[in-house]
């Protein structure tokens, strides 16, 4: 990878980084249109912490200008497999929205990233979210990315004032195999990113619940080799 | 006032709960209208902290179904006079976007509000933003709240399964001097509330910051004693 610190930046862009496989392409990709790259993590309470690890050492292998992680405990609220002590589902994709929903998770975290960079002095927000391999989240739909950088244009001093933000999803038509592909084409190790729900007890990831799943179809679908170790 | 747990409940209702006047009124209008009230407030690391005692005391002296305050450390992002050490303007209300603005505030914290709608089972949520006496605020304006109940129709679960989350703003057109009448027919003391911006050591409210001076103008307008204690 090059530095994000080059001379020719076109500018600031916020990206949430959650530590997951899309976050990590979507932070390179940023970088390699030449953003200097503030990357946000969030750290909202999720049982699996092994994404906030794996989002610092995205920021560090990736020489990203900035790194910041921030507390928001959702947990507080209830209401998701991702928080609560509901089991996480292993019985495969489906196209109904899953229990591993996160109320409103999007929403909270395209605004807090906004948020991030508005304070940052940027105008490009990126976020990994794709609506093909989905999963089935509404928060992932391109026209709720449309609605939303529409609501952060009427909300924010920056919007108000003539300089909205540019909502990018650059994996937005993407499958996880095409992801696979720009993680290879981009040179990033894909074990540098998490993204099992449900590790085992020795931190790996279990291979079975459904992110491991897609994420494991999409690198055998593209015919590149996953560096992360499953535990089966 | 009458208790919010009365057994003719037209359903829950989401409620942000900063701590302020307006919010206090918000909050008593939702518990009039019969909602079961669950109220949210966000420790955004404020230097006014009394606002979150307020609104703890609120929900006391209103018997509200459920309160609870989380964590969202802003101050990592910097940016604002509320949470940096900008000095606080108290050179009377302009017209610009002032310096006390919070970057995408009210983006971020109805965001997290229609989250805590979502988990609570509410399809109402409740904000006490007003566009008369607003300050200069993007993110108090009704274009702004009638995106966000767009965006969040298209960003949740709940949305879209076709129950979208109604963004109530019960003072949207209300000058303060409204909001104290509200505030006196509804028999709340408006001392329980907090909107000072800069109080003195002493934990007195300033009674010259632009929060100060617009409740003050807005009581005395409508000829209506403040209970609170000004250190002026």
């Amino acid at each position: 990878m090059t530095s994000s610190r080059s001379s020719e930046s076109i500018g600031k862009a916020a990206v949430l980084l959650s530590g997951g496989l899309d976050s990590m392409v979507t932070a390179a990709l940023a970088l390699e249109q030449g953003y200097e790259v503030h990357a946000l993590s969030i750290d909202y309470g999720q049982r699996h912490v092994l994404e906030l690890e794996s989002a610092s050492r995205i920021a560090s292998k990736l020489n990203l200008a900035r790194h910041i992680i921030i507390a928001l405990d959702l947990r507080a609220f209830g209401g998701s497999a991702l928080t609560d002590d509901i089991d996480v589902p292993k019985g495969g994709v489906g196209t109904d929205i899953p229990v591993t929903y996160v109320p409103a998770r999007n929403l909270v975290f395209l605004s807090l990233t906004t948020a991030f960079a508005e304070s940052a002095g940027a105008h490009d927000v990126f976020i990994g979210v794709n609506a093909l391999d989905y999963s089935g989240y509404p928060d992932c739909r391109p026209e709720f990315i449309a609605s939303f950088a529409e609501t952060a244009r009427l909300g924010t001093k920056e919007g108000a004032e003539g300089r909205p933000f540019a909502i990018r999803t650059p994996l937005q038509h993407l499958t996880k195999a095409d992801i696979a592909r720009e993680c290879a084409r981009l040179g990033l190790d894909p074990s540098w990113s998490w993204s099992c729900y449900d590790p085992t007890g020795e931190n790996l990831a279990c291979g079975k619940c459904d992110s491991c799943r897609l994420r494991r179809k999409g690198f055998a679908e593209a015919g590149i080799v996953d560096s992360t170790t499953y535990a089966d």
